[in-house]
C-alpha cells in the first residue's frame, strides 16, 4: 500500500477512508496519539512509543482495545503491507463512537492508524525559530488530539518561514515548541524542561539526554526562561522525526551557534543509535 | 428524519452517517461548533448562535464555507425534514480535508450539522453542584472542538451525581462551568463573570442580563471567587439547552436558595421570551 488507513480493523488506502461522524474525535477531540518512524520496516523506539500512548490513554481513563503486545504485533504486520518501510506511523484511540454527550460513552474506544512514506529529518543546516506565549491547558503532558493552539504556532511559525515556534509561559519560563522539545546548551551543561504537566516529554528528549551521558556531556531537568534561551552557546530541537537540530535565530535576531562541537556530538550520537537499531535486515 | 446527520451537502440518518479520515477534526480537533434549540420548528435566538460560531471560526482564521444568511436557510430548510420540531441542533465547521499536518491545509472549510429530538429543560427543581480547577486553556472565549477538560469535568461531575462541575482558576476566580455559565445574586445584584478569554459568553447568559434589565435587578460583569459562589444568596446556571436552572448544593453542602423571589423573577422571564418566540406556528 502506498498510504494507509487503519481503523477498527477496516482498511485501506488512506485517502479514502472514512470513519462514524459519532466517533467521540469529531465532536471532543476526545483521544490520544502517538506518531513514530520506520526505517527499512524497523520501528524506531517501539517500545518507548507504545508505553507513551498507553499512558496518555491512562490519564485520560480510555480503556485500550488491545494489550500493548497486540498493538505491537499489529503495528509491526501493517508496516509490512506497505510499498516502501521508511515511514510515519501514526495511532491514535479514541472514546468511542455514540451520540454527542460530554460525559463517557459505553462501549469500546476506537483505535486509528495510519502509515504514511516518511524519512528521518537529519539535516545539519540549522534552522529559525520565532517564539509566541503558551496558552494551552495545563495537560501538555498527555499526548491528546486537542491541538488547536499547536496548529495555530505552526502556522504563525511558516508564516514568519521557521522551522517552529517556541513556547513560553507568563513570567517567560520556556515549555516546549509546537510540536518539538527544545533545549539549550550553555557553559558545557545541557538543560531541559523538567517533564511536569507543562510539556510532552519527548522520546527523542530521552535519548539526547541518554546521548549526553554517553558523549560527557552535563545535563539539568530545569526549566530555563526565554532570556536564558537567547543567551544559550547552542538550542537544540527535537522530536521523533528531527532528533537532533540546532537554531541559528530566534525571532529574526542571532542566537545559539556557539558550540558546534558539543551540537556534533550529540548529532552523532542520536543518529548513531538510530541507524544502528534500523539498519539491519528489514523486520 | 429522526436523527439528521449533514456533511457537506450529504445528509442521512446520523447513527449511519461517515466522514473522511483526513478530516482535520479527527487529527487535531481543529473546529468550532455552535448548538441551540428549536421548538416547534422555530430556531431559538437563531441570529445569535450564527454570529457567534461565525466569530469563533474568525478566531481560529477558519474560512467559512457559506455566508450567515445561507447557514440559516439552510438550518431552517433542514429542520422541516425533521419528524418534530424539538430539536437540538448542532453545527461545526472544521478546517478542511487534508494529510494530517499541523499548518492550514489548502482547500475548503467542512460544514457539519446535526438534529436530535430534544427539548429545553424548563426544571425548577435544584441542582447540586461541584468545583475543580480550571486547567483549561487560555481560549475559553472560542467554542473549539477541544473539549477534553470539558469532558472530563463533566464526567466527574455526573460520577458526584451533580448537574455541572463549576471551573475555578488557581486563585479562585471562577469561570464557569463545564458546558454552562454560572452566575451569582448577592444582596440583591446579579455577578456574572467577565466575557473575557476565560469564559464562553453564552446566548442564555446574554439572555438573563436581559431579563435583569426587564425585572429591574442590577447586574455586574465582574469576576467573582469561590468564597463569593458558597456565600451567594442564588446560584444561577445557564446555558442554551437550560435557560435559568438554580443550585442548591456546592461540593455536597447547601449553598444558594435564600432568594426564591428575584429567581423566580428571572426564570418567568428568560422562559417567557423564550415561549414568545418559538410559540407561534411552525416556521
Amino acid at each position: 500500500m502506498k498510504e494507509l488507513g487503519y481503523y477498527n480493523g477496516t482498511l485501506g488506502e488512506l485517502g479514502g477512508m472514512t470513519v462514524p461522524m459519532n466517533d467521540r474525535a469529531c465532536w471532543f477531540g476526545d483521544g490520544v496519539y502517538d506518531a513514530q518512524m520506520s526505517r527499512n520496516y524497523h520501528l524506531f523506539a517501539l517500545d518507548e512509543h507504545v508505553d507513551r500512548f498507553f499512558t496518555s490513554a491512562s490519564l485520560l481513563r480510555i480503556e485500550m482495545p488491545l494489550a500493548k503486545e497486540e498493538l505491537k504485533a499489529l503495528l509491526n504486520s501493517l508496516v509490512r503491507k506497505m510499498d516502501t518501510g521508511n515511514l510515519l506511523v501514526y495511532y491514535q484511540v479514541t472514546r468511542g463512537t455514540a451520540p454527542r454527550s460530554h460525559a463517557f460513552p459505553k462501549g469500546k474506544a476506537n483505535l486509528w492508524i495510519t502509515m504514511t512514506p516518511g524519512e528521518m529529518n537529519e539535516q545539519l543546516a540549522p534552522v529559525s525559530l520565532i517564539t509566541a506565549e503558551d496558552t494551552r491547558y495545563f495537560h501538555c503532558n498527555i499526548k491528546t488530539l486537542n491541538l488547536i493552539p499547536s496548529v495555530m504556532a505552526t502556522q504563525k511559525a511558516k508564516e514568519a518561514g521557521c522551522h517552529e515556534c517556541v513556547l513560553y509561559r507568563p513570567g517567560g519560563r520556556v515549555t516546549e515548541c509546537a510540536h518539538s522539545n527544545v533545549h539549550i546548551l550553555k557553559e558545557g551543561v545541557l538543560r531541559t524542561a523538567p517533564a511536569d504537566n507543562l510539556i510532552l516529554a519527548g522520546i527523542a528528549r530521552a535519548h539526547l539526554l541518554k546521548a549526553c551521558g554517553k558523549v560527557g556531556i552535563p545535563f539539568r531537568e530545569e526549566a530555563f526562561t526565554l532570556e536564558e534561551l537567547r543567551e544559550a552557546d547552542e538550542i537544540l530541537v527535537t522530536s521523533s522525526g528531527n532528533l537532533c537540530t540546532r537554531a541559528c535565530s530566534l525571532d529574526g535576531k542571532p542566537a545559539g551557534m556557539k558550540r558546534e562541537d558539543l551540537f556534533m556530538a550529540l548529532y552523532r550520537e542520536v543518529y548513531r543509535e538510530y541507524h544502528s537499531e534500523t539498519g539491519g535486515e528489514p523486520a
